[in-house]
């Protein structure tokens, strides 16, 4: 039977760029499924190159020696389908660009470059009409572009907010539960193989951007690069953060964050709503201990959504990994065969829509703060005061006095810590309370400023 | 500009076939949202009709009046896309099969009439060339039926285990989170609208089943009817199952559960590997409580995926409700829309493969056994022993005194409650040792036999 299917049906060339990781798993599925993957598409899909930079390199997958090459661009130009898995700026760039001009489809996994560049690689797609898809450059195995761009297509999202990071999830995790300082947990984490060498992209909160762009274009059906996204990495939380968060019920994330919120610098809309736009931010945030994402353990990612029918979604799994990615590469590399097979045009996530980005200052969330203040009487009151004067309004205060300082300075005054959830309140009336807190005499200093969501 | 849009474009006519709960916020989005669809799809998607029973009944929507019809199949035959959301087997089954016949593309929520009569349907849409879509009729807002056909197309599913009876949901996790016996759960599920006046198709497990023979069927590519599906019910849990289980760390969910097996029926491949079967059944399950579906609370849905490459993923959201389901319905009409504008041929999800389906006998599970013992000296021995001459091995085994009998028996011997977790045993091998134990002197009754599943 399998003869007969492969007498019969089409053959699609298949041209692979990279053989890491990601790269070296998916050309293993290409040759092993190759009767399952003809079943599924109704086409025989044909590896007919591996690009790599050197072809003698050890492989963890053992590809016949003649489809390793050095010429990209020839390999490209043979293609019916080509999975960009190099990663990086160039030549991957040059490569896509290639591929789309020469009218092939286009299935990549690479995050960096569609944050940077997305938005002229889509358009080139576009006007070329041809597929461009990358399911694998947002949390890994995770389906979640397409259920956003195809199952919620009916539907209005207004809110996604995404643990896209398996490294600062898997640090900020160990810190909640062993209590580690960030440089111990990052240390172990880098041992374990969790964060790479140089682990900036991941900790600063780069890469978790990077995704947060494709996620809000893919949701608010408007373009949105790296540079419209606000991003503050987790370098500077702390164990103390992280313990007077759980005491008060919170666990610390770091989440992308893409939600419409009313824009302040536009009216109302012909029927009288306000007009949107889209806040697009990364930053360490607390999250009640009963949310669905505060569960997300480890390296693993997941995606929560809200919708105004749906209500709230969550998409849960291995973000990162060659299996994992690669197994999301070829639900691209399917979806793609079987149009080609049924002769439909190719669709790229066109955009419909032109949101505008609001800055970070549009945004009013719940805030978290936590100080070190004098243990004397009418502190809480003077800090109540100034926040009210700020128009901050103040939603849990709590107090812990420092024993061991109780003990051993009886004579003087003792030091208490002070941490405050607030109701929502914009950035800039936030960051003014804040400065006036820190030029009380009865405070000696503000140890932590932290967004709060998911209430 | 959205003149400029409806004046260029396509005009797709829907019908649709119910104004229940779930119809009348379809019409409502149809109507409301018309400007944002025909962007979304490149079509006017133009609701051309209503069916219903009575013309006159109040509705939840405000539709033009002449919109509603009772002639269900003269509207069924003007229609590009028909939605069918009545519910219950006919008509609906004789409407669906004209809208084919008309060459129509059909979307449906209805789960009854797939489980029992899809596998007909699906063969009809297919000789037709024409598409049928159900991602409402399982799991409600839940993207997951997308998931598994597309996103995973080019992956291998081992597993899926979903909690998609948010009725039995509801009431185990108000059993466990307050200790109440399963007919106060009911009655507060009931009074709260969580369960039906006839709660029999929830709590017997038959709509769980209804939609784990659609999970199965697109999970393993064969087609599966609601008759291949062993299924059990929630009515023989007590507050004291919950009580022991969640003392052992473990919480009780009604799982649907579809799995690829070796099939003992049969030998091995031609490349050596066991031949593959799938089990598909529903049943009270102990899953521990660090798994990701131990943490989906009150009316909550999710599916857990295992794949070969991808590994664990999870879905997460509301199954059930008017809004929610909704959404689902119109991300397929919207889909349906977008290929019926580019050109492409309607793709139904044709079986490829035909595995059998494995009796419920084929199966092997770790086992929790609940027993009520006499408080003497030596009944941990017999009971060992007797596991031991039956093949099946106990993992942990855990005695608590009842402490109100030794305080007032203090003459006679005392009771104790025995609680087992088996290692992975068959059906008849376990079923075996359940009869022995009854058998023996020391033993007063066997409380209650649960498999255990996620470790």
């Amino acid at each position: 039977m399998d003869t007969n299917v492969s007498a019969n049906i089409k053959t699609l060339k298949v041209a692979l760029l990279g053989a890491g990781n990601v790269g070296s798993q998916v050309a293993r599925i290409l040759l092993e499924d190759a009767d399952a993957l003809a079943a599924r598409t109704g086409a025989r899909l044909q590896l007919v190159g591996i690009a790599v930079r050197n072809v003698d390199a050890p492989r963890e997958v053992n590809a016949p020696r003649e489809l390793y090459t050095t010429d990209a661009s020839a390999l490209v130009r043979s293609a019916d389908i080509v999975i960009e898995l190099m990663g990086g700026m160039e030549p991957a760039r040059t490569l896509i660009l290639e591929a789309i001009e020469h009218g092939a489809t286009v299935v990549t996994g690479n995050k960096a470059l569609l944050a940077v560049d997305g938005p002229t690689l889509y358009e080139k797609a576009d006007a070329a009409g041809v597929q461009l898809s990358y399911e694998a450059a947002v949390a890994g195995a995770i389906p979640i572009l397409r259920p956003i761009t195809d199952s919620l297509a009916g539907d209005k999202i207004t809110r996604v907010m995404g643990i896209v990071n398996g490294t600062t999830n898997y640090i900020l995790d160990a810190m909640d539960s062993t209590g580690a300082q960030f440089a111990d947990a990052l240390a172990d984490a880098t041992r374990l193989g969790y964060a790479e060498a140089d682990p900036t992209a991941d900790i600063e909160g780069h890469d978790a951007a990077a995704k947060g762009a494709i996620l809000a274009s893919l949701a608010f059906h408007t373009r949105f690069a790296l540079s419209d996204v606000h991003c503050q990495g987790i370098t500077g939380v702390t164990a103390e953060d992280i313990a007077a968060a759980k005491d008060a019920g919170y666990v610390i994330k770091l989440l992308a964050i893409a939600e419409t919120l009313p824009n302040p610098a536009a009216g109302k809309t012909d029927d009288g709503a306000p007009a949107l736009g889209v806040s697009v931010r990364v930053h360490p945030t607390l999250l009640p201990r009963e949310h669905p994402l505060a569960a997300v353990r480890g390296a693993y990612n997941a995606v929560f959504v809200e919708a105004e029918s749906a209500g709230e979604l969550m998409f849960y799994g291995r973000g990162a990994g060659g299996t994992p990615t690669a197994s999301a590469v070829m639900g691209d590399v399917v979806s793609a065969a079987r149009r080609l097979v049924l002769g439909g045009p190719g669709r790229t996530d066109s955009s419909i829509e032109v949101l505008p980005v609001l800055p970070i200052e549009a945004v009013a969330t719940r805030y978290y703060i936590g100080m070190d203040a004098a243990d004397q009487p009418g502190v809480l009151s003077k800090i109540s005061t100034l926040f009210a004067e700020h128009g901050v309004s103040i939603e849990t205060m709590r107090q812990t006095v420092h024993r061991e300082r109780e003990e051993t300075e009886n004579a003087g005054p003792g030091s208490a810590e002070l941490r405050i959830v607030t109701h929502r309140a914009s950035e800039a009336a936030l960051a003014a309370t804040v400065e006036a807190i820190k030029g009380l005499d009865v405070i000696n200093s503000v140890t932590s400023v932290l967004r709060v969501e998911g209430v």
